[in-house]
């Protein structure tokens, strides 16, 4: 594709995920929507008639299609390798959703084709392309605060009671919130650390019999410049952490204080077929399909703090408290146009020949390295050492 | 001394830390303030003169008035070992602040000899007193929640930046916030896991060049049942995490916002005789010894959260939260009397023949191994195998 020119996008799964990134995919200018595949007719439809689209059953159909310039890989976890891989021999630039592959030498056949082929490879949108977090990474990077010394990330959600498909209950098959929620909290926290990571020291908890899964983790990463970060997570939270941080959603959204409690309730009261149904129902082409609303604030991924050698850092949903010697001063960030328009655009600027971003290539590898660690330090009930990746050929 | 009679007790040591407890001694019905040691003329002439009580320049005096039941140890760490040992060898009960002692060898020492004396020994005053951390561990005992999971502490004071003296700020002496500080976080995750203490992965801070210490942590620890903590402090803070607790302090007091920014410009402005003269004005006989003003909550230590099997619980200095599934209630708890009251209530009651507090005879000893354990964690980037104590003879 041409430098600075219009992206001709192609969307693979056309779930959840997609949904919320719709709005963002929507409002950056130098997108167009032109493909979609996903094995669900209803959704292909709908997509073909509401961007006017092609749209393929097989995905390696769309890939064939020598329009499209990029993808955004929206699939099911397990479908992200074969199908990012295949794209960059296709020539096609590609968002991956998080986790970017369930294992490790999955992702440096990702990150490898992409090299290979010269395309642009990024794993998002997660939550380090959240303003407020790059807004951080920006000021350290900048010298302004000092180097990074302790990082605490805290997140309640009720992750495991919306509705799943079976496998997103299936730490064997990347369920659980280790590969889907720790890696944004593993972003977040080597974004903010620059550093790469030296161990991994973890517990997880499987805390509901109804839903056996990797469900909840506290972990200490310890980076090799000696930045530490500790990250506590609960899928399983009645409290919702979303309160100490002014009270809008993980997406900036307005957010129902009442409405976390009745996550539980809701899901309990669901057969199986019915939870399958429920989660198609939110999905593209679904019965309730609901975009996001428009954010009234930037998204977040509940309290993160970063103390560094001059100041210390609280993110919020609409900016960034620094605390320094000389008091307290806010930086107000304003809401993007639309939920994860950050992670979009730092794509598609890539796309367009602009700057990669650190989400880029062989990131995702380290993340998804982190994730693993964590869980096997966790069943260990050790600290596991993180091995640097060989610089690649 | 008679079962529930008068407690006559001796304070070795009229520093800073007996300001602290000086209200709850007083509010405490059944406790007479009798004698004091310490080496300071001016804090004895005007301890005897407040309370008409005998005053020793010698603690080892001290304890050999027989009229004394009981003694509060509140001299520097580096002499609670040698003064507990030989108060119980004297027949006299204790209460010892933390840190319990340097090392392992002291404490365990300690806790012999008050086993073979028969007398209690308490440490403390811990946070681990606090009513919202003993009403959450009772309601953990209960049965009411389920098990403990993950508990995520959080605290970041200004504790570098008060007045110290220059032990106070040498590791090597117990100074820093491993011993003095980790303590109290130990204590309350101790009480409210109520499991031995398996492992500890931790890094430590050393982040301010005019005053070398370890002045900040973060700590994973794996309890034997399965329940983590995860431990954040930093004493360097610019960001008050007060501001998290509702806005009350350490001690239930009301706090002034800004006045936690200044403590640093202050420090930076003394020289280092300037500053024991400072700390010393704080103590007990000093120029400015004002009291603590009478709680208006409880005290507290920072963010404390506590998931368990059945609920969330969120610790404030006015009450605990219980989110559970059927909804958030909050239990109100009244301030004490005076700040520390639990503390030196749970003494008083266990030396009048009442029930002793978990924080009894070896309970110290844990902890410091704890404390210890996390200081060689960040020194040698490891974790660290807790070893159970081999059962007292
Ligand atoms: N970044 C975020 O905040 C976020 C949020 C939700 C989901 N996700 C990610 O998006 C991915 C999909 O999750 P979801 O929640 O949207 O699931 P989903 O079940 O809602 O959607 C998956 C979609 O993919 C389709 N599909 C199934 N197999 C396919 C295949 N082989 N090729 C193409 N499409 C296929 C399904 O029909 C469905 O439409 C996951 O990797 C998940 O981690 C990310
Ligand atoms: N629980 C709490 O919240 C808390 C708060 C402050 C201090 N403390 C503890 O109290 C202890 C004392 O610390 P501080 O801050 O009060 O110190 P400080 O310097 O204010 O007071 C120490 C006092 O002990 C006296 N002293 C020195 N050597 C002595 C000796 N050999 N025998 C008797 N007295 C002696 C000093 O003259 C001084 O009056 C420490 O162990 C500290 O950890 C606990």
């Amino acid at each position: 594709m041409a430098t600075g020119g219009t992206i001709n996008l192609g969307v693979i799964g056309l779930g959840r995920g997609l949904m919320l990134a719709l709005p963002a995919l929507i409002a950056y200018p130098a997108i167009r929507l032109v493909a979609a595949a996903d094995p669900r007719p209803v959704a292909r439809e709908r997509f073909a008639a509401e961007f006017g689209a092609r749209a393929y059953a097989d995905w390696a159909e769309l890939l064939a299609d020598p329009a499209i310039d990029a993808v955004y890989i929206a699939a099911p976890h397990q479908f992200h390798a074969e199908q990012a891989v295949a794209a960059a021999r296709a020539g096609k630039h590609v968002l991956v959703e998080k986790p970017m592959a369930l294992s490790l030498d999955d992702c440096r056949a990702m990150a490898g084709a992409a090299q290979q082929a010269g395309t642009v490879l990024v794993t998002g949108p997660s939550h380090s392309f959240d303003a407020p977090v790059r807004h951080a990474a920006a000021l350290i990077a900048s010298g302004a605060v000092g180097a990074p010394r302790l990082i605490t990330a805290l997140n309640y959600t009720d992750f495991l009671f919306r509705p799943r498909r079976p496998e997103e209950l299936d730490s064997a098959q990347g369920g659980g919130v280790v590969l889907s929620q720790a890696a944004h909290q593993i972003d977040i926290a080597r974004l903010l650390a620059g550093s790469p990571l030296r161990s991994v020291r973890a517990v997880t908890g499987d805390w509901d019999a109804a839903r056996p899964s990797e469900g909840a983790y506290a972990a200490l990463l310890d980076f090799a410049n000696g930045c530490a970060a500790t990250l506590t997570y609960s899928g399983y939270a009645r409290f919702d952490s979303d309160a100490l941080q002014g009270g809008t959603g993980e997406f900036g959204q307005p957010k129902d204080p009442a409405a976390h409690a009745t996550a539980r309730r809701r899901i309990a009261a669901l057969s199986p077929g019915e939870e399958i149904a429920a989660k198609l129902a939110r999905a593209y082409g679904g019965a309730s399909p609901a975009l996001p609303p428009a954010p009234v604030a930037n998204e977040q991924f509940g309290l993160v703090l970063i103390s560094c050698e001059r100041a210390d850092l609280r993110l919020m949903p609409d900016g960034v408290w620094t605390y320094a010697d000389d008091g307290a001063r806010f930086t107000p960030l304003p809401p993007p146009p639309a939920a994860q328009y950050g992670a979009i655009a730092a794509f598609a600027e890539a796309c367009r020949g602009g700057p990669l971003p650190p989400q880029a290539g062989s990131w995702g590898i380290d993340t998804v390295k982190a994730c693993l660690a964590l869980s096997r330090s966790a069943h260990e009930r050790r600290e596991i050492r993180i091995e640097p990746e060989a610089p690649s050929a």
